[in-house]
């Protein structure tokens, strides 16, 4: 028997399905997680809260396998686990449909103007012009990371004669190498980011590159906050240096209710919503999870593995 | 030398392009084009008011060729036409990308609940919760009408992972045909109207296919407003016995500012604003106009041609 320390939150979805060779030590607490800890070769040990969560994984002397719904988690101690020889399964695309979902519908709010016709019907009022005039057909979009979500969005954006550009380490298929996209920056008409929140990704769009776009470009981020340097952003939104800026996330988040960001006109703040607009994380991540333990009896690899030492 | 009156607007488009063989009469008031009406082969009479239209359609009486930018004609005196045998090319398709656009964004916008993101944005609030959690991928959708809008939205859509199942008469392909749908209303998620207004199509959503739809369904109009029963709609939304309405078009327009609609949660009105949430249109139907006179020259059937009995 191997024996697997697992969050109550996800019994009703895992317990069954689990295979006989599995035992199961189920937590409730933080303390219990603690005190099963050590036994565990697998592990799965989410709580809303980092810091129980890596005291947890200190814990599990241990542990072979550790599970997450998470996509991020650079805030664990991934330098103690990959000592410890420990693999670990990430939450990464269990919520990508969703967002890339959500890229698009911010991507068509843009370019239809469509915040003023809420607060038009808000006010009972027959706009006789549409806000916005833009249409997604014959745009061009660069494709800042190709993972789960990226590929999602490829493809949407695609259905709507959009030009996707991505950009990945390899430069395979039509795609731009990761030093080739800033020199041609001026060339594309929106700007999505995907990539993971690395050192390598932090600012990675700061004052050069907003000053880099085009006066009708527009910025999306579903990444995280940080790959934007904020400040740069606020100052080119203020003078119009770019059309637009739709983000999910934001530098810090929440973002503080006097945050210039709120006002802008040209600045829309989603409140890293797009991974929430569904209801179907538990369930994709206890199937993924079921799966792989298959994976793991026969010997074969789990998936997605986290990369320790790129920490996604 | 073959005689052309046409519209003075859209002079800067066409006339770069205009073929030797064309003596156009551009007209700048109705007066001028009753003027020159008699003359016309080839006419584009567009006024933006519908009477003078008529009235200088009437005047016509050697046209040949009746050309226009719109996509519903059937405020002109079709019946006329036919009799003296004239081709009708009318816009239908010129602004189908945009109107296929604004379908996907109502659609997306309501499965995330976007409009309290704008409202909440709109009070610097941060919301922790998506006020919508549907996920476009794996639903089902009804697609009333194939025509240039109808094709648009189905491949679009269809890159969601939507399941798209449209109408047609010839029921080729996975269709429906007009006789079928009915009985399988209970088992779409999204019923999308994008048929032509004719008297076939008034009124074909009411009361009983209203109560014959899921209670998750979501009703969306891009048509005409008078395809649905506004009434039944109203009341079917009041009791929410489906989840919402999704309304381009109503009846009347523009609503007045005491509807129930505007007032209602679960509806959305954008005012009829699909179509106008471009900039390409002239352009578009220039471009048109210019390859049918090559046609019409070739002796080859100008596109798209209006059936004048159809109305469509």
């Amino acid at each position: 028997m191997t024996k697997a320390v697992l969050s109550a939150l996800i019994r009703p979805l895992v317990e069954p399905r689990l295979p006989d060779w599995v035992e199961p030590m189920w937590f409730m607490s933080k303390e219990q997680a603690l005190e099963f800890a050590p036994q565990a070769e697998i592990g799965w040990f989410d709580l809303n809260e980092k810091e129980p969560m890596i005291e947890i994984a200190h814990a599990a002397t241990n542990l072979k396998w550790l599970n997450s719904i998470y996509a991020g988690l650079d805030f664990m101690p991934l330098d103690v686990l990959a000592e410890r020889g420990v693999v670990v399964t990430n939450g990464v695309g269990i919520n990508a449909i969703t967002i890339a979902e959500y890229t698009v519908m911010l991507m068509l709010n843009h370019a239809k103007g469509y915040r003023e016709v809420v607060r038009a019907q808000d006010r009972h009022e027959w706009l006789f012009d549409s806000p916005g005039k833009r249409e997604l057909s014959g745009e061009r979009v660069l494709l800042l990371g190709l993972g789960a979500i990226g590929k999602l969005i490829k493809t949407r954006l695609e259905a709507f004669d959009m030009e996707v550009v991505p950009v990945r380490r390899s430069g395979a298929e039509g795609a731009l190498t990761p030093d080739a996209w800033r020199g041609q920056l001026g060339t594309f008409d929106w700007v999505v980011i995907a990539v993971p929140s690395t050192p390598e990704t932090r600012h990675m769009i700061g004052e050069a590159e907003l000053a880099a776009m085009r006066a009708n470009a527009v910025l999306v981020n579903i990444a995280r906050g940080d790959v934007i340097d904020q400040g740069a952003l606020v100052a080119a939104l203020g003078k119009k240096q770019i059309e637009a800026a739709l983000l999910d996330v934001t530098d810090p988040e929440p973002l503080p209710p006097d945050h210039p960001l709120w006002e802008l006109d040209n600045a829309q703040v989603t409140m890293h919503l797009s991974g929430r607009a569904q209801t179907k994380m538990f369930q994709r991540s206890a199937d993924r999870f079921v799966e792989n333990l298959e994976r793991w009896q026969r010997g074969e690899p789990v998936e997605p593995q986290l990369d320790l030492a790129l920490g996604y």
